[in-house]
């Protein structure tokens, strides 16, 4: 399934998500060992929701799917770098990017969907 | 210090860290409080190591500092994105960045400086 020996921690190993076409940096989440499987054998970037407590394969309710691209692992072995290509926005409240705000709460980004009209649960 | 409320999780929060330049991925690290105080304070990143269990001023043995130009937050308030100028490389094995690898083990970077002329106990 993979060559590079992944550190879980609980479980998991965080995933950094950047967008393969102009490098922004779109969300971090979560893997657990069947989210990464899924996410080799279909393609599309699947996620443990911590929150939810279940799989998750992202775009499931909002189409915003992420077709993954490459998949980098870094020195320790213990963080994914997935570049994607984003289907409309990463971001559950209508941004491309989660990290559409600064420290000081200035946003610094535009939305690109109305989240009311594609989420009924999700997120 | 800050004006978007930041969520700890057994006091860390994870940091996605980004080079302002050419918008490569460098590193994933954590801060604890202090750190993010040390690295506002100063503009230069700080983190919580936790393998070593102490507050880490990127580069202090290296001289691979980073400034920082911009902090991100992400809509949930759990995940820092920090983009820096790096002097050097981040990774402590010598690449630009630490996701110098892809999931089969192929290296798709080159090293920038020798990680044994550079550390003597560090990371």
């Amino acid at each position: 399934m993979k060559d590079v020996d992944l550190k879980f921690s609980d479980g998991l190993i965080p995933v950094i998500v950047q967008d393969v076409e102009n490098e922004e940096v779109l969300m971090m989440a979560y893997m657990n060992e069947e989210a990464l499987k899924r996410t080799l054998d279909t393609g599309k970037a699947h996620y443990w929701s911590r929150s939810r407590g279940k799989l998750w394969l992202k775009g499931e309710e909002s189409g915003n799917f992420q077709s993954v691209r490459e998949i980098r692992v870094d020195c320790d072995g213990d963080t994914i770098l997935l570049k994607v290509k984003q289907i409309g926005g990463a971001c559950h409240k209508g941004y491309r990017s989660c990290f559409y705000r600064r420290m000081n709460g200035d946003i610094v980004s535009e939305k690109v969907f109305d989240p009311s009209k594609v989420y009924r649960g999700e997120n």
